[in-house]
């Protein structure tokens, strides 16, 4: 950072810090004929683009700047969503880098006639922020409140690491967080 | 009522009663270009395509049974919201009738970039329940809660005096409710 | 009017006065399966979103400029229109006022199939003509012609005041075309 | 037609005629921005697929049954229609055959803000009559009246051979209605 | 190409002449509810679009440049492609001219469960590349290399001939190429 | 396996080995102004979804049966795609496990009129196989051929640990595979 000019740093220096529930965003989709597969089932490919629209909506509420979907963490898809049935898709910034964010989503799926809500899958999409010229740009700080907030904001460094490696950019034993987990006598 | 079979009677002797808050659906949307006129603003009709999922989701989960849209009343369209902001729907039962449901929509625009959220309309829909053979079905009764659900639960008996003048349904001097507004001295 | 510039009086002054026959505009859809509800039939807001655009190109027929909605009244859904079904759409000025045009919708689904055509609604829906900088221009007035058109002519200033009283922009003892309807001994 | 069974030839035998006119669709709409290329223009397979809609319900309408494309004359696309403009499409059966029927369809984009409507494209499609089990099945006699339903009518024959040869189903010397066209001395 | 400045005639000259290989576009669609006529058929129009798609990209290859839909010739629909079932297209520049290009495609339908391929159709699309002014401009040679390659160039003209009588550009007997086939004794 | 019954011995008995070849899926899809965000660029989710349907067709052919998306892995995002850009995807089945299939994605964006191919990204999708029950059922195996294949297959053990971690279902410590890559002196 030090190489930043002192326009940007005073801007940081005014940027507020914000509070995880200042970004949450809260989404309802019908599951639709066309977005079935045979089985009648929603297809996976089309949660994952409601879900990367919900998470960049969120991004977007935390920096206050355009947002380009960065990567996503594993998704397992536990239970079938049936066509009929409503997606609702919960998320809110998990924890604030130096121009990205990590967003952690919680879906849902609901059979509204039979009044039945179950849990579809979580997952973890992470954002950059873009200036005018589409360069990378600051973002705020996020402060965790609750219990659950604080969780995330934590586990938010080791999920960072296994990106990094997986995505080719740190090595395996580089990953003082990660390394923990294997290592142990 | 009394014309109902015992069966029904039965069902509905056991229906309890719900809560307001109990139907409420959060939808959010992003603006994109193939929803929007020539000026970049969002076309009125692709933004009540929006509202009546959200309204049908809400009056869903009141009667647990699917429903169709009966009608729709006076929607006024205040602030045009631009391409690639947000919108966020609010629906919520307002009251139930014997078969039918008024839901209250209220709508804003935000505009994340600049943290900047509007109000944009508010309208009610009303849904008629359905059984497996497509005929009108009993539904629950509405308890409102706060001073807000009150005063909607209030005004839906005038709001559906005016819909069935409209319709043709009822004679502009049998709505005693409506003919206070025009007839005072 | 008294307040508006020179060059927009003399750009009314030869504004032909139109019929309400040009505005007319037809719009044939089929019912596809993502466009209908777990009954197969016709989602409202679906067919609410075919109707703006209908009611539009009627609109911008007569004023020769891009218009956006205002307002639209009360609709009633009466036949339900099943999937496989055709939905023709006729829309056409019903009366224009000085920036804004009401247009009427009548509504048909149709059974190709059976040859089978059925009424499914009607409405009005109101636009305001803008100018290249989105403000509300003048619009050029309309002359009905046939007895139907007549009719819907005058009944747009009634329908008028019931917007502008719903919209909270009138009173409704101001209403004095509605009054009428209410206040007979 | 002399194979087919007493039931069928009693069916074909109280079929009516039917006029070109009882199978006119009228359909209208508006260019979006996914309907159009780099340039804002429509492409051209976004005009096929609501030309093939179009005169599939014509043929439907003249039939009564469900209809598949059979095939598809050469098109050419004259004027490109830009975004925000309209698309008016007239799809009217030109002639029946023993199972299919050609539609003919003629083609016009509108800018409705500049009051100015072109020709755009003609084209004749192909549709087969299909019984409840997806066979050909006998279809009406089409009758045309006015003089360019009795010239659509007149040139069905020519196109169907050309149809014919061009599918690799007619030798080209076996196809004396065009053969003329060729062999003039 | 007399007409042509001098400018043009330099692009041209050092213009390379392209391979018909280089302009290859595989395309994968599935087959999706909304695509579907009643029978659960692919509809005729929904493939002419993806066609579309496909055989402009394959053109754009060729010239590098932005191409439009000039025409399309006859296209026979063979075989229904039933929802759940993949399509597969494959376009290739069949023969470059002046400023427009022949592509040429192949239309499969594949039963994934079942393992089972089939043809479902050929045509030919033809596309003129533009300059940024949206005026044509000249596209580079191409040069056929395997036998198939070979047959579909030499075929070209003949279509050629055919596209211009049957837009009306061409009389049938200046139509030498096509004389030809109705002419033999 | 040894739980199996008899009947689905047998038919695993003949079931044939596959090549990794045989599954190969070529998608290719043109960015439309729908699929990108504010600044022209094609948004993660819409890709996400493609390579969903593309992976689910490799999956598909690879086993003859219907799947669903059981996981995705690691996503990371390098280039952006811009509107009017080609998206070309080809998906290959990488290993086949006992009722499970993971499938390699490679990704590039092209600018057809530049004449430009990128590298967009590479990811790996988990689909399960199902019986018409709608039960988990047993895939044949894959056999790598070309060097590329095999180093897929080899390292698709070791994804396979990482997923069962992180969806919860191993303890860190089981993984042999991947406690190697952390746990070197």
């Amino acid at each position: 950072m030090t190489k930043m000019c002192f326009n940007n740093f005073v801007q940081i220096f005014f940027m507020e810090t914000k509070k995880a529930a200042d970004s949450l965003v809260i989404m309802t989709e019908l599951v639709l004929p066309n977005d079935t597969n045979t089985f009648g089932n929603l297809m996976g490919g089309r949660l994952m683009y409601w879900m990367d629209i919900a998470a960049a909506l969120a991004a977007m509420k935390h920096c206050g700047a355009p947002v380009v979907t960065a990567s996503v963490d594993n998704i397992s898809f536990e239970a079938p969503i049936k066509i009929g049935n409503v997606v609702h898709i919960e998320a809110k910034v998990s924890r604030a880098f130096n121009t990205s964010m990590e967003v952690h989503l919680a879906v849902w799926g609901e059979d509204a006639i039979h009044q039945y809500k179950y849990k579809s899958n979580e997952a973890y999409y992470t954002f950059v922020a873009l200036d005018p010229n589409g360069k990378p740009r600051h973002v705020p700080e996020m402060t965790p409140e609750t219990d659950g907030e604080k969780k995330l904001f934590d586990g938010a460094l080791r999920r960072r690491q296994l990106r990094l490696i997986l995505g080719g950019k740190m090595k395996a034993d580089e990953a003082t967080e990660l390394k923990a987990l294997f290592n142990r006598e």
